[in-house]
């Protein structure tokens, strides 16, 4: 990892609460953000703190000319809400220029690699999120992981169509892998299992590691690509160039990505 | 290529039609299946004409056990009507066991590998054709090429969500490249344009190339699989085991993989 720093503790205070020290990284990353600048807005608990603290920004007049792509539905509501201006993904003209996203994760490596997606929408984030010239990753310490894998699954969408197929595949990747697993994702409604579907309407297959993911992650990743009806993964691999964590005690320590 | 054997023309007939072609070059096609096997169905006109075949021997009895899954909706509706019996792809027990797959391609060069999905179903027809131990493609002989991508089109899936920013992405992978454009696939609907739709709920980006692609395909495949937003193209890289092809004279070439 890079450089690091740290700020002090509130002093006197008692330990602050999960909660709140999500909102506490989380305007810290906001601190990056600069007038003028198009954002990629993430998704989740992490994110939404962020979007509460832009749009208190902007109304206090102190970020002229910030506008957001959202990165979920969910995100375009509560970003509307929070008096964000709003724009689509790419236009006529080609990529859109996205100057900055930040964005929670579920794992974060000491490449400052990531697992995303847990919540569902790894794919419209993996495509904001890299078309961003600096993407600003909020996570609390238990974030912090020797491999990507260790902590849940990795989640990988992929075409209904076929899917069982599809997943058989994915599980011949790491064939012989001792505690690798893999399962579609569902979803218990009223007694029923259904489908995990995402925004895309396609499914989650969950790949579960023993002990995280070892070996050349960037071949894994082509390897799942190659597959047939894997549309994307959630490991976000040397996207993050800057990641905010939030500790314990209530500091803050900046990681980033080695130059 | 590897062998090759060609057939007499029928003498003293005039030269046939193309869907004669077609047709005599799909039932050789069909003199690979065996009893028993699971086939994948392919789809279009000249696929067609293998799935009537199947279906006629199979109401004479001569290929017991056969059945077969199909690629598209169309497909699996005809071979129905053709008394194919059908299978999904993939089950609870994994990836399904295709003995061999039967289809058309847009185009073949001389390594034998395809364009395919000009028709609109290249995903579906990649997932079983990839699936199969054996992959026979029946086409006429205009469809040889020098280079994938000379005579029409390669199709690229994407996700509708950004999918104008995917189409900058892949117009970014051949950079600078003479003569090379891109496009979202529309349909004329009524009066007006509409983008095309794939069975999958997806759009599609049409790459176009002066002279053809040149260079190292199956990098050019991993640049585009890494692409966001890219569920999968039309080239079928190293997929065919046998080709079939009509010449235009009535005689059938058959061409087979490099071992």
């Amino acid at each position: 990892m890079g450089s690091a720093a740290a700020s002090p503790p509130p002093s006197g205070s008692p330990l602050p609460s999960q909660d709140e020290l999500k909102r506490v990284a989380a305007h810290r990353a906001v601190e990056f953000v600069e007038p003028g600048m198009t954002l990629g807005l993430g998704t989740g608990s992490t994110a939404a703190h962020a979007l509460d603290r832009i749009g208190d920004l902007l109304r206090a007049g102190a970020l002229p000319g910030v506008a957001g792509v959202p990165t979920s539905l969910k995100t375009e509501l509560h970003a509307s809400r929070a008096g964000i201006p709003l724009l689509p993904l790419g236009g006529a003209a080609g990529p859109a220029r996205i100057h900055l996203s930040i964005d929670g994760a579920d794992e974060v490596d000491a490449d400052l690699n990531l697992v995303k997606g847990r919540g569902g929408s790894l794919l419209r984030e993996k495509m904001i999120e890299g078309a961003g010239e600096r993407f600003v990753v909020i996570v609390d310490e238990s974030k912090l992981v020797p491999r990507l894998g260790c902590t849940g699954a990795i989640p990988v969408e992929v075409v209904p169509f076929g899917a069982p197929h599809t997943l058989g595949l994915i599980r011949k990747v790491f064939d012989g892998l001792p505690g690798f697993s893999a399962r579609l994702r569902t979803v218990k409604k009223d007694a029923a299992e259904e489908m995990f579907v995402t925004d895309n309407g396609n499914y989650i297959v969950e790949m579960f590691f023993e002990d995280g993911v070892r070996g050349d992650l960037r071949g894994i990743s082509d390897s799942l690509l190659r597959i047939t009806g894997v549309v994307e993964h959630g490991m976000f691999l040397g996207m993050a160039t800057t990641v905010v964590v939030a500790n314990r005690d209530g500091t803050v320590t900046l990681l980033h990505k080695k130059k």
